[in-house]
């Protein structure tokens, strides 16, 4: 995953960018980087700063950002998936966004799922690649490609990758917005302060005040040129496959996708799960007055909240973070992963002590905090402790820009809900564990079709990287 | 406000200060400092190292780590409250504590209520301070007392000191906790890892695996020694008077001080504010379906918690936070606060539409913030917006460790509940605006008698400075 | 209390006052009359029922009904409140209601409070009374008056009796229904089968799918006759004072009146029960699991069911009826009523051991049963028995209609609520008791201006006959 | 269904009979009867007072009571269900209860399902029956007994008759309690005043202040001999049969039985249908703010009590009864039923007018009230009607007791609960409806293993009568 934004039409395009970034900074804090560009009476130019890190370090310093000049910028906050070693060492700068080439910067979200085959492909025509991120695939591709026209060339370019791929281009004059023909990735665009503004959320048009006008439509093209609109279909319309794991995890709670709210998305797999609780408990005798209901960190919050409020539990955050460290599912390593538990929570004995307790969690990947969670609560003294996950079981890779990697995923191979419910049990220590069922996850998640691929193994793309042989080529 | 701890007893030992401090991050976010004590064959040796900032950026670095050597250690987080333009210039470095001088380190959590007076006093016996802060009174007190004895100086310095203290110093073969007569500031001792630890919360011994002995009672001193430990009264027993806004606000929820636990006080608070707000509902029509209850930020959670539980509300976290900012309270400047208040926040506009708000939070200090949270609700289409305090109206400065200057209180002056309500309505722009009354606010915070000086005027301590005449001297 | 209830216009007419004579069996067990009007070509014929005992009784009976010939016909459930012993005999069936002089046959609802003065002096004019009952004043009036036409003879009589009256008179070739300048008891009118009728209450109107056009107002004279409808104002506009009781506990809960439903009027003082005990609850530990509301007896169903809703706590008809048996409240003498207390009902104790119970009635007359009720409860096992009042004490016998005596009443010269409260909880045995402030009962009971003398004092009329000196005349 | 008690040992005895005959009241409204043993110089004699209608008529009158004399007695309440013609005729008196012949009287609950098949026998044999009723069966066949002693004659007689049924017998020297093998009908034994007592419910050892020693258990015979008690065992230990419509709808709410309360029994039925009503509610909009849920008569109210507080509804018992009216389900004809739901019933208008009503009914046997009822809500303009039964759809007539006949059974021979739920909506008018499942109502009802051959045509019982060809014989 990674957050995108792009704006044209004011002076402080850079400033308001780095604000945008921010508001996205849940989608990355590997690196960030921002591209402006000043239209001058000598010409135009291109400015760049990219730095490891969040966005509030080396972007929120004056000195750095007074020299990113110019009224249209692009923004861009990493977090790897791509990149052949990407978390087994540190972040390289270098393959950090925005890309710039011949006076186009673009940045992306999402994950080309023919980007290697194209690359090789690429190669042996003689292209020389930077970066080993994919995006470039598609930089190198808008240089080679036969026509001369910017747009023209992008139809080309997005009959060629496959994937996920949202984008916003930044060249001499434009100002552009793709999205791929499934629509995987979100992309929306609107107005403020006078300027065009695209970014991944909502959220990051709240942060300046900014007004949605609409999203960038499934295999779409949003062209703003001198203050101007206008929108080019480069594919035929097909049923949109919309990442459910935005909705369940990744989005911001408070930005809005394909007409849904991702709390209430959230508050509703709470409630979903709570329905299913209710009607396993057949003695009517599990929702006691000595159970209380905790979310597991910030992103359990909304499935917690509609869980107790389904059930009439108590709502109680037992389990404090100490805000002052970074959120756990996108650090690099494994290892520094497992110590940040530690650091990051407590349990507040003085709730917990002889209650039952429930955990509610929004999903599970791997599986590594829950047996240190389960831990802290044990040894807080309470009765006993129940997992409850507001989402169904991951069981595949994402091949689409979600870090889930196939090796990684606690459920991965399991044949039945009752089986992954097991091996989470059995994983995290707790009296007893329960994922919420398929049919009422999407349930819960309206709007538009969804991409349930990690959970269903239905990829909504071919994957052609996947079946290429390299020896071959 | 500070917040300090002190270990003796293990070879990590400023390791384990690092984290314990970050656990105490809330309580100071200006600067922290470290300085760790080596005994080695050939004598004993204090390190330092002190940073503005958070302690996760320059305490996390190995390389700044690893030059703290030594099995003892004191730390501080810095919220800069002393010192006479505090507010109004960056913060000094050095300022920053620990103080060492002499072979006695010494970290300090509270105010002194006759620095001023004894600082000139000292002055005038030419003694030259190097800082501008009271803690080096105490230092420069220690130095001059007449005593041989470390514990003899420390009895005569505290015969003389008048005001709110909690003290750790670490000397060159003891770790000393020291707390006011009057008990006013937090000092919690107990063991980790086989050494003796001192910390001003509860949830700085979690972080550690530590185990809680008891208080540092009021008028008394622990010294460690040879691990073994004495305990010392150097007053006489007195009513204490905890400070009451430590259980309202300042300490983590997820600390205990004199047998209460910080959530479940700030719960009980929103419980007595819903008890009023009913009884205040003479139709019993406010309470409607289309009410929600929203915390205002994260320290509004456990009143909002208990005040939605008690009145069967939906509790409705509406207010987003952007969780890479830090804490609005105890950032330095009052122009920088407001700017912060709306890169920080963000109403999630789905929540709210139509419904009426009853946003809650554990007290106004200044209001400064009221004002544009009201607005950001206003923006989003809410029918009404209410506003409700969990605490009583601040009328008084704090004259012991917290940041409330007079001058700058929102109820300043204000002869009635009813007054200092309809101010905050007319402040904050709110539909309604209620506090909580003091005979119900005290009434929700068990444990030992409190100072509650700022809602009432009653100073427990005497306010030496505030007369004294500097002309005179 | 008592019943009326006429009806003009179609066949079955003594069958339909039966049976809404039945939905009317709350207001008076004692006796039921019934007179039908049989217009023949020969001549206008009266024929009458009268019976102790409950309608079901007789009046169910084929052969009795049978004989009540004609298209009109007037029905009355009697509730002795008048007649000088009333309550230490055996209720005389001469006294029993309709009344039929002279072709116009009569009932009445209500207490003169000048009957003893007139009826003196008309027996020293030489009129000979037949009954003790206060009806039979108005209906020698009626007699003596000195117009020809009724309605006129009406007015004269109205402008001389004071007190309560709802009134329903059949003559020759009309059906008449009155009610007294101040509207204090309730007479509703309306249409049903093509018939206009009458009735105490609209609850008789629903059993025999009757529609109701409006209240007979205060100070009004309705008249129909040949299928048409007239209305006449004999009293200037007041502001009206209808009885609080009716509300109370008088009406059948799914009676309107002046545009209040009785149910919710009875939930809504069991909501503000609920708002002064939650106020009351300091250190909100009242409304602990082990709490449960019990309503005492049918009567206090409504208010139970509004404070438990209120308060969220668990409603638990733990004190059965047994339905074989009639309600306490309107039995004749005190002996038996305090028998029947304990054949009537039975405690559930599987449902209240251990637990604290929460004794929910309407009000409190005499207190007679309280202390019976209480003791099952203690017997059954309960932690604590606290006894809840939705009304206020009752400290003022009741000069229109209802059978609340002086020197009776438990509250009587009660200082204070709190007095009062001491006195239930004495009487009672409870571990507690409370009653509803005046205020806040008066505000639950919307609608128009109440009569609450029996709660305050003020009586609405005059109390000539409490003046009268029988030895002066 | 019948209700039976029986006393020794105290001189009221008779007046004690009928106190407990009216907790009885509604196991039968037919016919009442005592018959009372004064044991003197002279000799032992039985008095006998039988009468159609209910307990506190003719029961409570004094001059009737006072001729019962003796210290011992039978009582029974009657509900018709044997006899050939039993529900299309008036009752006749000559079959009530209590039998005497020969120095022994007796009381039957319960049914034998070999009944027809012995008298037809016991005719041929030339014995003469007196009454239609089975019971004759079992007191003729105590007559013929081969044997001596009374305690043998009844073995003897156990061992002959089939079915369901309890027993009180009365001879010249014993009072004794009877239970067929399986338990299918409830007997209770204890003391009260120095006197043993036996009764069909514990609600009856209530009322006269009595206290339960333990049941008659399955296949017991207890007696009481000159204030000693004797069991004696007649037929081997087998798995129990409770009746389990007992649970659901016949024996008083604050009845025991087997350990379980009544009131809590049906309590749990109707959380049971909350569970699964919840888990149906699959877009959880089920339960809006616009939803209340009903009793259907004072039967639902624990069920609905059940529902509303399980899944958190407002309980609203809008359904208002006319209490001077008896019950419906033991009303002999059909077309007197139906003229009853309207007279006994009324829709509190003003509580479910644009509402969304569930009407919560403890079972359904015919269906007759089902169409009305509904009716009734329609008319009072309710949005939709929803109608929830918390049993299963009873599918099989009772051979044991109670009256539920084949041919009348509303969900007779239907293939699945789906279809039970149709053919109920389809006859009930009401938008939807469901019955409990099975399995879930077998949950709800704890205690022994039950009887539900009304619902799964499982009779734990040989049905002898039913294979009976009179031709034959």
């Amino acid at each position: 995953m990674c957050g995108i934004v792009g704006l044209s039409g004011t002076n402080d395009a850079a400033a308001l960018v780095s604000l945008m970034m921010q508001a996205l900074q849940h989608r990355g804090q590997e690196a960030a980087g921002i591209i402006s560009r000043e239209v001058t009476e000598n010409g135009t130019y291109f400015y760049q700063h990219r730095s490891p890190g969040l966005v509030g370090g080396s972007f929120s310093d004056e000195e750095s950002m007074n020299k990113l000049y110019g009224n249209a910028a692009l923004g861009h906050v990493r977090y790897s998936t791509a990149g052949p070693k990407h978390r087994n060492k540190a972040a390289q700068i270098t393959d950090a966004q925005p890309l710039l080439h011949d006076g186009v910067a673009l940045v992306h979200n999402g994950n080309l799922t023919n980007a290697k085959t194209l690359r090789k492909k690429l190669e042996l025509d003689g292209v020389r690649f930077e970066t080993e991120i994919d995006t470039e695939v598609i930089m190198q591709l808008i240089k080679v490609a036969p026509q001369e026209k910017l747009l023209k060339r992008l139809e080309y370019v997005f009959g060629i990758v496959e994937g996920a791929y949202s984008l916003i281009i930044l060249s001499r004059k434009k100002l552009i917005g793709v999205c791929d023909p499934l629509g995987i990735r979100p992309l929306i665009f609107g107005r403020a302060n006078g300027a065009y503004i695209f970014a991944s959320e909502t959220c990051a048009f709240d942060i300046i005040g900014g007004e949605v006008i609409d999203e960038v439509l499934p295999g779409e093209i949003v062209v703003v040129e001198d203050d101007k609109i206008s929108r080019h279909r480069f594919a035929k319309k097909q049923t949109p496959r919309k990442c459910i794991f935005e909705y369940i995890y990744f989005s911001r709670p408070d930005s809005n996708w394909d007409g849904e709210n991702m709390y209430l998305a959230r508050s509703r797999l709470g409630s979903q799960l709570a329905r299913e609780e209710i009607a396993r408990d057949l003695d009517g005798e599990f929702f006691g007055d000595d159970l209380i209901v905790v979310p597991v960190l910030d992103s359990g919050f909304p499935t917690a909240i509609g869980y107790a409020h389904k059930t009439h539990s108590r709502f109680s955050p037992a389990l404090v973070r100490n805000h002052y460290v970074g959120r756990s599912f996108i650090e690099p390593t494994q290892e520094k992963r497992n110590l940040k538990v530690l650091l990051k929570h407590n349990v507040n004995k003085a709730l917990v002590r002889d209650k039952r307790v429930v955990l509610v969690d929004d999903s599970v990947v791997r599986g590594t905090t829950a047996r240190s969670i389960v831990g802290l609560f044990r040894q807080a003294g309470v009765k006993e402790v129940h997992l409850r996950i507001a989402s169904s079981p991951i069981m595949y890779e994402c091949h689409h820009g979600i870090d889930t990697q196939e090796g990684e995923l606690l459920s991965q191979g399991c044949d039945s809900i009752e089986e992954a419910n097991e091996r989470l049990k059995v994983a995290s220590g707790a009296d007893s564990a329960a994922y919420l069922s398929r049919e009422n996850m999407i349930r819960a998640v309206r709007g538009g079709t969804k991409c349930d691929a990690c959970f269903s193994g239905n990829y909504p793309t071919s994957l052609t990287d996947i079946n290429f042989d390299e020896s071959i080529v």
